[in-house]
């Protein structure tokens, strides 16, 4: 039986693989509250030239609109690669209180990699942080997206 | 004579003052492309109840749009308040060259208060940054608003 949080994290593997279709970095999000996914958002960057349309922040901008709040508390985030520093700011910003991600960054990753933004005591939000959920798909999804654009 | 970096910061200043008219916490920030403004952006948080509309965010995304690139080469940022980890972020991600700010953010600043996100080694990408650029106007935009805030 596939738990509750897994099944989360596979529609977040869902939205990166929409990102691989369209020759983007795989990496994909999703944002639940009371059980409900109520954002979601996948890596966009190319396509739209905008810095800031990582998979996190496009999810976190369709949760605000659903609860109409900049604030997401009572929420989860799931995201297939760890978070870069914009994308952890956004989480503290938005006082998340739960992150789950499967695959670490060892380039940007400040969840835990490199640092860990998000358990910082000196920001006035603290987030709980789960690694490695599904990190095998995570990961292989990602260095499949590499294999193939090298033998290009 | 007003230098010509003072002359941006004036324009980021101009942009918090349209962010206190709106009752938003003022900041402003402007971009600057080869002697001239390419993005402008205030604080939107509270209008838009949108996590991530911080005055440097909105500037990116102009400028994104204005260069037609995510990447934000050749480009100076001028804000009136030191960037949250967020923003900080989204400056790296960008490839922001150079940053300049106004007042320290005691609470969440990321460029020299708290920590130093914009020259750290570990990410691929690091930020000039001369802080304090008329600090004492950025600062006291700030204060005259919260304390008239305290008023109500």
């Amino acid at each position: 039986m596939i738990k509750e949080k897994e099944k989360f994290m596979q529609e977040a593997l869902l939205e990166a693989k929409k990102a691989a279709a369209l020759g983007e970095i795989p990496i994909g999000c999703v944002i639940v509250w009371r059980g409900q996914i109520i954002g979601r958002g996948h890596n966009l960057r190319e396509q739209t030239k905008q810095t800031h349309d990582h998979a996190e922040m496009i999810a976190i901008a369709q949760a605000n609109r659903f609860l109409n709040s900049w604030r997401l508390e009572e929420t989860e985030l799931y995201v297939t690669l760890e978070p870069c520093p914009m994308c952890s700011g956004a989480i503290i910003n938005a006082r998340i209180p739960k992150v789950y991600y499967g695959a670490p960054d060892e380039k940007a990753g400040t969840a835990g990699t490199l640092m860990n933004l998000l358990t910082d005591p000196r920001f006035n939000h603290r987030v709980k942080v789960q690694k490695g959920l599904l990190r095998r798909e995570c990961a292989l999804l990602l260095s499949d997206f590499f294999a193939k654009l090298r033998k290009k």
